[in-house]
């Protein structure tokens, strides 16, 4: 997996797709919403049982680069890797159409945590992410 | 209006369609639920707030019949009139299109009442619902 | 798989998650459209490539009544079986729960087809599909 | 409307929320889209008729900062203004809750023109939107 600590695959559905006859961008914040939650999950992170607790981990800022587009029934990898910066998470995910492997997507998304609605560092969360972070 | 007792003039964005070129139709679900929810709203219901009062309006039962899609920037019209049988509630709801009013969906939604997650009519929706009722 | 011919496993993905922490009604049609879409596909339809001849097969009717709501990262098995009806194929579409199978909703979609926008019947997919016809 | 060429006024839609009871980040990037569509159609241009003629702006970059949350029912203006920066039209498009005008989010969405398929100016766009330009 190289730099990355997890990846995810994936196909598209035709209901993502728009009238271009391509995945409409919106759908690519879900997918890679959808693997950082899977990663958190493979980490013994659940997100809905974090926001039972009042712990929230919230996107502060996200880019978002477009190279190939993903048309109906494509399969793709969608990977990550974690960096710690300050207070922020900051997830680097890359998508690749299989099976040429050519980049989709290339995105950066900073998160914070809030817990009960205040800006905050989770214990729980690093305790857990740290041994998955990249320098 | 008619038998209706609500209705929203809505118009369908972009990413509504799908790669036929019209709407998706799940979206149908979507702008029905949403002209619910603003017909309970103008009856002084939150649908947010009930649940955080632990009430829950959900949808049992659900057909809808397509007559024409609508495309890319059709206004429309939703409407809506409601009817109680036994402890559910049933709403009609047709879309229409603008400007010629051409039947776009007709749709029958029963929903029924949870109270922290038991099935159980609310006194609150009832005493709210009852002067929008059709017979 | 019983009176079934195709069944999909999915897992639910938090985005389609609503405030209530359930699946938003609108996606279980994009499950069941997604899962006739992979039935099509296995049987070596492609919807996208149906459109691009002009052959769209449209929903003209769709019920669905809702047993248990799937929340947050619940696997699920999508199945379905298909009659033929006049010039309607009609789809019976179930979900049930992983592990317990308890059935999420049931499902029936009848579809008919559009020929250069005209109703009409596909001897592409008539022929393709009589083998998987229930009766 | 200060520096900002078009606006929108917009409504959170119960079904754009998500399980943290706010809307879903990937809903902020329809509702600037729809934006730019309405923009674009303002100027006498139809994205979908583009489409058919071969013409297809496609977002190329797009970067996201995310201030205040939107939740159930917030009403919220859409703005934008619009730069040219060599081939690209660079898309500046702000967030605001309505009624205390908070900021939501601040985009920057950069746009290129594919003309069947290959990456070129449109003339016909570069004609409708010069006068809509800021420096």
């Amino acid at each position: 997996m190289g730099k990355y600590v997890f990846e995810l695959k994936m196909k598209v559905r035709d209901y993502e797709c728009d009238l271009q006859g391509i995945v409409n961008n919106a759908n690519y914040q879900h997918y890679i919403e959808h693997t950082r939650h899977e990663f958190l999950a493979s980490t013994g992170i659940s997100f809905a049982e974090l926001h039972r607790q009042g712990i929230d981990p919230v996107v502060a800022r996200l880019s978002m680069a477009f190279k190939t587009p993903l048309a109906s029934r494509d399969e793709f990898l969608s990977k990550l890797y974690v960096k710690k910066e300050g207070i922020k998470y900051v997830f680097y995910q890359d998508i690749f159409r299989l099976p040429d492997l050519k980049p989709v997507i290339k995105a950066t998304v900073e998160t914070v945590c809030l817990i009960n609605g205040k800006l905050k560092e989770s214990e729980t969360l690093n305790q857990i992410l740290t041994p998955y972070l990249s320098e």
